[in-house]
């Protein structure tokens, strides 16, 4: 799908402006990171002994440019979109709960609300579109390029430029389809290798959904060279929203926290686009999703937590931001051996 | 061991008031856990969604008796103990570091206070007889029967009656042998199972502390069927402290997390005494320290965070009691099915 560039009259993608992006994002400030890694090696303890809180902490200096990093400003955006693929039979609860289930943010009483309190993160709901579904992706693309480029941008625009931490997590009845679809669309291998039973199908459930989803990816054909292409044939408004966001953290440099299935999936169009567009991500836990580790191991991502969690919303992502806090409240207000007159090792 | 005793001049073990005591502790409350359980079947998410964060919010709810449990009064309690047998060389930190440790967390400055502020946590640091070390486990018994049962109730004084949660830590130079020790005394295998690094011998100082090991057990002998004894001959006063925390803890029915392998190695005396003794106890992490895993596998707990943390410290029970703060809060605070309108599943 090729737009005509109104200047040149040259042929551009309709991705172009994000590819475009990606070729500019910036690396972490190494100086930062080095200055944490030489702190933690100060600090009354053996070196090493906090494990990766020591790494989490380093990891966010470096994207934040302070060797003691803060997590003052935390924000969480929800993203959610409907599917047509719904049409097919891939969920067992009814699109309807997606618009009933924003309203439910919005009151405060999710999941995502009661955790985001706990670990003190800020709350964006951003609903997209919900009373226009994405096309059947078995029939026809999800999104026109308009349309996907739109959800990218909507993504880019909900991110706090100020914020110390961005995490990340959608709701949508069908989207662990779309995250299928794209994962079949852009990695390989069988369909049912990417399909689970996201909010609870059974193995007769699970089989139908792989069907679905290996005969979208083949219908559309050819999607594997082009990580936007595929989002915007099998993606969702929700997902492509996520990769808007990621893209758009990365240009300012805000560490970002990865939710589930869903989430990782809209950020492997990054990673594969441009390698190495994830290094200001980490995954915020390991999801129930069978499809998520395997995910995962293509990315070379481990997971902060693995607590059996399947429901999105960004509840993993919350849950890694808490164990974060712990990284950085020693990371920062521990003492040194000088500083406490303990001996070091012989 | 045996003391006469006053009244009836018939002879009793030293630790017989402890074996008293575990013939009478409480289980949890079955009705509150039943409704905490009844109660996550009706929250707005599929059902089992948020994986083990449903069952920490259920087994609290049991041990506290209430179906949604609370975590407003958290105590850390840190013993701290000295250690005779570091004459051996068993650790690259000299003994003197124990005390110097003590002070850092009077003031503030070790990871451990940082990590109870982050989360939540009071802490209350226990210092015990620091220069009056146990005695070298390999040619005498650490402690004499009145040593071991001051410690064990010194560990159950320390405990606050009124706490939601007790958490459990720990610092000693020397003590990764002690909980080597028992552990071996308990359950057997090689001397080399259960001795690791600690706070970093290189592989051929973990080899000089198997060797350490294996003959201050073997020295002892016979400990294996006699918990207590093990305690007293091959373990340390935090440790018994430790010990006889949980075990209050479990009489009072305060939930408990554990920290890393010495914690899990004074809880073992317990569960080697009394099956079942540990079921008011999670683990809060999987340490490094090779053992740990091999411990936790035999008493049938699987660890909140896996951090790769090695510190002790009680910090690895620190970052968990965060993670059990988001699983309250989502069990507590989530709508349900009916309040948010929201449609269940067809």
């Amino acid at each position: 799908m090729q737009n005509a560039d109104p200047g040149t009259g040259v042929a551009t993608a309709w991705w172009a402006e994000f590819d475009e992006m990606l070729g500019k994002v910036p690396g972490p400030d190494w100086s930062a990171h080095d200055a944490a890694r030489e702190r933690q090696d100060t600090l009354t303890k053996p070196q090493g002994a906090l494990g990766r809180l020591e790494d989490f902490a380093c990891w966010l200096a470096g994207w934040q440019g302070r060797a003691k990093p803060v997590l003052d400003s935390a924000q969480m955006i929800v993203f959610a979109g409907n599917h047509g693929v719904t049409a097919q039979g891939v969920s067992p609860f009814p699109p309807d709960v997606t618009a009933q289930m924003v309203a439910n943010f919005e009151a405060g009483g999710a999941a995502i609300c009661q955790i985001c309190e706990a670990v003190g993160a800020k709350l964006d709901v951003v609903p997209i579109d919900l009373d226009r579904p994405t096309r059947d992706m078995t029939v026809e693309p999800a999104m026109s390029g308009e349309e996907c480029a739109a959800a990218l941008a909507l993504g880019k625009e909900a991110v706090d430029g100020a914020a110390d931490i961005l995490l990340l997590g959608e709701m949508g009845i069908g989207n662990t389809t779309a995250a299928a679809a794209l994962c079949h669309a852009l990695l390989g291998g069988d369909a049912s290798d990417w399909t689970g039973p996201g909010t609870g199908l059974d193995a007769r459930g699970v089989s139908r959904k792989a069907e679905v989803v290996s005969r979208a990816v083949a219908f559309h054909g050819g999607l594997r060279s082009s990580p936007f292409e595929a989002l915007r044939c099998v993606g969702g408004r929700e997902l492509a929203a996520i990769t808007g966001a990621i893209l758009y953290a990365r240009l300012r440099r805000i560490p970002v926290i990865l939710d589930g299935y869903v989430c990782t999936a809209a950020a492997l169009v990054l990673e594969k686009s441009a390698p190495g567009a994830l290094g200001h991500c980490i995954a915020g836990h390991l999801s129930a999703e069978p499809a998520h580790e395997r995910l995962l191991v293509h990315l070379g991502m481990e997971p902060v937590v693995k607590l059996g969690m399947r429901l999105g919303e960004g509840t993993g992502a919350a849950v890694a931001l808490g164990v974060l806090r712990s990284a950085v409240a020693a990371h920062n207000g521990m003492a040194t051996f000088a500083q406490a007159h303990v001996d070091n090792r012989d």
